[in-house]
């Protein structure tokens, strides 16, 4: 049976992050097909295209973790109502230089996760808008927008909150059978 | 080889439609693997929920006709800087009642054309929006943002903008095998 | 002290729609400076262009009442991530004929409602996108995303929520403070 | 005769920049009573709340140079259809920390400029959703997607397009007009 990599991004920059927590619940959830694995991007100088002649070496370890991947995960948060500027860094890097983007063609989900009530709502469609110039298959149903997450996990990082688990665990089978037909050959 | 049947709905409702021009347009350049045909959406009564106790005659019909395609493609301009009424009548009628959207599952794409430069921006994305609560699979690449729509057109509403073609006819097989990818068995 | 009439327009259809409800307790909250009156929206034809050279009265109607309004306050469900089509119709036949719109500079806000959790977010941006285009200056805070909606009126339906009626009478100041500044002489 | 100082905010950190010729040109364009200065965002490390217990001089500069200022006028690319990760790395920043927002009350404008057709129709609509959240009330109309941007400046990047520039000439002034709205005392 298939196996894939699936790159895990996370948004927030924080050590304390509920979306860094969230992505580990994800990796314990996700079928056994689905390699789940954390791509970091703190550390990735804000993009500059000028820079593309020469680029920085984290930028081209990134691009390289990434084309690696069979698919990517992205868990973020909502800074501002919108992306925040650290995945968005992640995104613009990842997509150049022109004609060599790193994203293209990969299939895609999306799990916005906020203390609010609203669940990253504004993040979660933001950064759809980009995907589709990226050209990644992005997984529709079910939509994973994940308000009050202060209340999810316990004080070592665990995610508690059994319903929670179950629709992730949904969310990530079909994660995984969408990206099986997105790498299935042409019929 | 599979064929497909796709349910074509055109968000103008205007005559001399240029995205009427379009959609006939792109039944001509679609591979013949696809099969394109219009539903009309001029006749549906606005959308109201108390009505879906007894709906009309023209909601039944036309979530039926929309049940019985393999996927749809829609060819729409911008009013507002948003989808027209009409078209998203069309979306909600198709989506209802709870737990019978005629929408679920099935590939989408979507053509935007609009006489400015901008080609449809505005509704494209607020469209594709919506797909992700259908959960209609959209296609990404290649985006179709058709401006200039004027200039595009013979007198008898022929397409005679050869590099639009030539774009088109890339858009339709790009539709054609997501659309195969969609409907094959999981993998 | 100046006084202005206020345009209330309620995007949903329904006979017991929360979204009315919400439009009677705004009224109620306003300060004595807002006159608040719904104009219906429910007998509008759906839009085409076409019809514009014998428009139906009930367009024409309907265009004369936001003309005489000092300012609009949508009060709105979300329908499939966006503006249920009943609103867009209202919004598209107030923008036309070209050249005359019937928004053109008035002030606006935007409460949303649903029975879930997020509270209409999807459809409060998607209007905010139209609103620019209508160039109708829009209330930036607070932001009223109203969700539960089920659990805040009465068996009446009155507004029984005291935190949400609290909120909602800040809202009501705040626009009425933002609707004295657009219709203040120039500096 | 009031006078405001504008703080402009250029997307793009490439040096030949057709964004920075646009600001530039812009303040030429400018009403007497608007002086545009622009504030630098290439230097500012990327946003991690956690850093705001002990700030980076970079990041308290900026927020000082933001409060300064009586409005404040971005001008920005579109990458991947959305904001570049530089501006949305400075609105993050200068929206923090919780309850001090730089940003906070500022009148605003966004002129988008694009080599393509459509004018950065993608950045300007998400910024736009930040600006709700940062409470800045924008200008409406004009809308100001400029596209071709190749073409309208010279080889010492002088804007030389003059329809362009009319354009601008009517934008500012436009702009100029709103600040002074929100800079009035309440009526």
């Amino acid at each position: 049976m298939a196996s894939y990599n699936v790159a895990v991004i996370v948004g927030s920059l924080r050590k304390g992050s509920y979306n860094r927590m969230m992505a580990h619940a994800l990796a314990g959830l996700a079928p056994p097909s689905l390699k789940l694995e954390i791509v970091e991007i703190g550390d990735l100088p804000l993009y500059n295209p000028d820079e593309d002649t020469d680029p920085p070496a984290a930028w081209t370890a990134f691009r390289q973790r990434i084309k690696a991947a069979d698919a990517v995960l992205f868990v973020t948060p909502e800074y501002n109502r919108s992306v925040p500027a650290a995945l968005k860094n992640a995104i613009d890097i990842g997509s150049r230089p022109y004609g060599g983007s790193s994203w293209d063609g990969k299939p895609a989900a999306i799990v916005s996760v906020s203390p609010g009530a609203i669940g990253g709502f504004g993040a979660n469609h933001h950064l759809r808008q980009s995907l589709v110039f990226l050209n990644m298959p992005i997984l529709q149903q079910p939509e994973a927008y994940i308000g009050g997450a202060a209340n999810l996990f316990d004080s070592e990082g665990k995610l508690t909150n059994p319903g929670t688990a179950e629709f992730l665990k949904k969310f990530m089978q079909a994660f995984a059978t969408m990206i099986g037909k997105v790498h299935a050959p042409a019929a």
